[in-house]
């Protein structure tokens, strides 16, 4: 993939918002989260300046990697399970470096999938293998997937709540990779960037952590509605973490250390019900854009959770593209979607995607026009 | 390189610094900057929070890339030949991936070399090539590394004020460059950490930009005196900017917002002449330092710059290792030094590194402690 993929493959978001912005339409097609906890965060921060601009320690501060590790369920060591990163990016990035040295150089995750993964392995040398979601995206297609890992791959990239389509792993999904492990050694790495948004279950999945080896890569980004702090982590084995850290000394090497304070601060904060009602926000703009967009035609699977809804048109409007269709609907209603184009290696469906990451306002005005589709 | 390798040719640092605290030496290996500005930092920072913590601009705020296209001096385009990184590491790291797609898969740079080079190197599938220095370690054999361009490589990755000797690049060096740049088509890589700290010149260098290719990184690390800030930036013709930007999307994506306007805040006010006086506080520690150094018997070439003075000690102690020395010294006199083994990829000569990057004090104290050798 050369440099030009590489900036293509992600430009359709930069690209859907400034057309957006060119014909006045509200803008659906990013995760743009309201700044909920920004005051909370300065507070914090004013306070943690103290700790000065002097080199962090590379695995990021003991207080946060308490924090994430505490933030991430039992059982998992600060001292040697938890690497601080540059947002979920640079996690990702870590985690498909150290699983590609222990298994391989070939990482399969769903199609659709998150426009960044086959970017990330591409810059790694690993090859990225995509496997279908069942019809009408409801939820991938295990067999497939499984198929792959007899094949011989060895990395399973799983996100979830998923992006685009908000479907979420269940307990019975990782009992059949946990069976699969009894046979295959393989890795799965999580992007858990929408974590905490799971509408159905009311809070984030515990991993079978111990029955397979499991690299979960997270970040305050979406957590905190901050996605510019750029703070992020990975929590794996101790043995995949030293790979992962060996790397990151010769990147972004350390964060802040006031950031680091601050955002354990926020962790320990609101880990105590805060972001239940944040979820409950969400999923609040979630029904309320799920309930517009079927009185107008469109088909889709209501999200699980995660901050998108991918809808299919092809009953509203057969002929157009993807691209063509959004920016028709912004023109002549006023909503900007995202075209589903970049979640797609070659064919894409008529599909397009709506976030629901944007003010509560903004849900509304769009639900409004929409109804009158 | 394997990631043990990645880790433990940089672990040396943190040992020296371990073993230091161990025996209750003064710890002169490592860079460890008095912080000069972080009142003035907290200070735009607690104004600059108002930016938000939503995403920013990958390619850097502009507000930080116009500071930085006028920090790095005249004719740098802000909105096409500046990228804000994580650090300088990132910086180079994108660097040297953005060379390589253009001119081929091997770099040199003089040895003794920054320890991270040959790592950097090697996770980007880049052949690392060591050039020595002069015996005496004066300057570097010039000779020898345009017998490497004839030769092929065409990736010169130059580190100026040297880490870890302070030689500083001459208006003369630069013109040998750019009369081999008529015959041969090459890159020139400057890691200029040290940039603002020419103890002769008074001042940083000027690049012959525009006569050669040239990609300058830096960062606000050294040069603000707060090394975990995170603030790095390249400085690089536009189509390798592209190129390094593509990628850096799939790393650290953006810095802070809050951070990036309190830098460049940093950047304006200090650009006026509270540098020069930084600097001056730099040489009159290096003079120190030497003094001491020379009465004890050490042979070195006093720094034209940067943080740090080299220095041989066979004439002192002609049996021991670098690493044997150096704890000796800390045993004995409470002075711990780096041992210079990092600096090289095979063969260390008996040397090691005293940093005057500390605060005067320590540096006093250790110069007494020097004089009674």
């Amino acid at each position: 993939m050369d440099d030009l993929t590489l900036s293509a493959r992600v430009a359709p978001f930069r690209d859907a918002s400034a057309f957006a912005a060119s014909v006045g339409a509200l803008n659906l097609a990013q995760g743009l989260p309201e700044p909920l906890f920004d005051e909370v965060m300065n507070t914090a921060l004013a306070r943690q300046v103290t700790a000065g601009w002097q080199y962090a320690d590379p695995r990021g501060e003991m207080i946060l990697r308490e924090s994430i590790a505490a933030h991430s369920g039992p059982g998992i060591a600060a001292d040697s399970e938890v690497l601080v990163t540059s947002g979920c990016t640079e996690s990702l990035y870590l985690a498909l470096y150290a699983a590609a040295t222990e298994f391989g150089n070939k990482v399969a995750f769903f199609e659709p999938f998150y426009p960044y993964y086959p970017g990330l392995a591409a810059l790694l040398g690993i090859e990225p293998i995509p496997v279908p979601f069942s019809p009408g995206l409801q939820g991938p297609d295990w067999d497939a997937l499984e198929q792959q890992v007899r094949a011989g791959v060895r990395i399973l990239l799983i996100n979830t709540p998923h992006n685009p389509t908000g479907w979420c792993m269940t307990g019975e999904d990782w009992q059949r990779l946990v069976a699969l492990a009894t046979t295959h050694a393989f890795v799965v790495i999580v992007d858990e960037a929408y974590g905490q948004f799971e509408y159905a279950t009311h809070g984030p999945a515990r991993y079978p952590r111990g029955q397979l080896p499991i690299m979960v890569a997270g970040s305050a980004s979406k957590l905190l509605s901050m996605t510019g702090v750029r703070i992020g982590w990975l929590c794996a084995p101790a043995s995949l973490i030293e790979r992962a850290h060996a790397h990151h000394l010769y990147l972004s090497y350390c964060q802040p250390k006031p950031l680091q304070a601050a955002v354990a601060v926020l962790l320990d904060e609101l880990a105590g019900g805060q972001l239940d009602g944040v979820r409950a926000h969400y999923k609040n703009k979630r029904d309320c854009l799920a309930s517009a967009l079927a009185n107008a035609g469109f088909e889709f699977t209501v999200p699980a959770g995660g901050h998108y809804l991918m809808a299919d048109y092809s009953r509203l409007d057969p002929s157009r593209s993807p691209v063509a269709f959004s920016q028709h609907l912004a023109r002549c209603c006023g909503v900007m979607p995202l075209p589903a184009t970049p979640f797609y290696l070659d064919h894409c469906p008529r599909s397009v995607r709506f976030s629901f990451s944007v003010a509560k306002p903004i849900v509304d005005q769009a639900c409004a026009r929409l109804e009158e589709l």
